[in-house]
């Protein structure tokens, strides 16, 4: 498999989380976004959506979009699962791995803060304003799901999770690492956030997560 | 089931659309976001997000985010299948989907719309060249990517799509049909995308997707 992922890019960071859970081999091609090279002609007649990442399979097909390429990846390399064995379980997972991928990135990429800079003439204090009202927001949402998925866990006899579902890594914990990582470089406010936190620290500490690290990418810079 | 949802919100129409493909009975509640209703105290307490849709199964417990929803109703009510049954063909219905649900909504709800206006102190213009901006240069990635999977039909020997993938409606045709509906409303230029609108206009003459249609919701106001 080739991956075309760039060492920052938070939806590409989801998906190397990923392959390294499952242990899966893959060729590392960095697009560089800062350099446009995502909308390079011959990349965008193969991708359709010319972002990152896209995943090209043994067979040659290209996979787009972060969650979609991690459960394909999950239903072609089953073990060790990304979502739980139960429907309610999975609802719940995708629902916490949806908040940060619907609700909290698509509003902090960096196509949108180059259209409020260079299209809407805001400046870096504006800029920021909006990363970190947007991020904080939706983290704060995140927070209280994760509580009311403590309570859920806590009435069904479950122990509680040391993830964000449980103590196994999931698409959740696809997405709330590289989210916290970039809210950290964006200096947002964390604070109340403790379960939040806490499962950003126990995926953080594995090693699956720290290989798929921007600062562990072929492509890092600085 | 009760579904918590607001006519207008293009998230709640894509699971009453899914709700009615399915043919399942629901309890419709609904919560007027104009209105601010989603912040009420008690609604955001069952809600962790605090937004619609949210989906009350009949065990009682609250599911979020539209796509989770979906893909749970799709688990636990087979009949007719809102996915495809290969794991390639599901990649490429959610990857539709997710260009909708994370690149082209969530910068152009309610909320953010109001942040661009009352925060930002844009006014009607900017904001609605915002909408534009982002609605269409999105449909024009879905387009493309709808393209590639015409070729990739082509290649496989499978007949043209209809809909967004194949025949049958899936989650992809879900969120397109609420998309185009938003798109129409805001008056974004449609011109020069071909097979969108032809998936739009198939899918928007099923039964089920007339009965989901905000026109037909309680709650709906002219």
């Amino acid at each position: 498999m080739k991956l075309f992922t760039y060492f920052r890019s938070s939806a590409s960071y989801r998906v190397r989380i990923a392959l390294q859970c499952k242990g899966l081999p893959f060729d590392y091609v960095p697009v560089h976004l800062v350099r446009a090279e995502h909308r390079a002609p011959d990349y965008a007649a193969r991708v359709g959506d010319a972002l990152v990442p896209a995943l090209e399979t043994d067979a040659g097909d290209v996979l787009t979009q972060s969650l979609a390429i991690i459960e394909y990846l999950d239903e072609t390399h089953p073990e060790p699962p990304l979502l739980p064995a139960d429907a309610l379980g999975r609802a719940r997972v995708r629902a916490l791995a949806q908040m940060i991928a619907c609700e909290i990135h698509p509003l902090n990429n960096l196509r949108v803060l180059r259209h409020l800079t260079q299209e809407l003439q805001h400046g870096e204090d504006a800029k920021n304003a909006w990363y970190h009202h947007w991020t904080r927001s939706g983290l704060e949402a995140f927070e209280r799901q994760l509580a009311l998925l403590a309570q859920a866990r806590a009435a069904a006899g479950l122990p509680p999770s040391r993830l964000c579902w449980g103590d196994q890594p999931t698409l959740a914990d696809c997405c709330l690492v590289p989210q916290i990582f970039n809210a950290q470089r964006f200096k947002v406010p964390l604070e109340g956030l403790p379960l939040t936190l806490a499962a950003f620290e126990a995926a953080s500490a594995l090693p699956a997560f720290q290989r798929a690290h921007p600062s562990a990418c072929p492509d890092f810079e600085a």
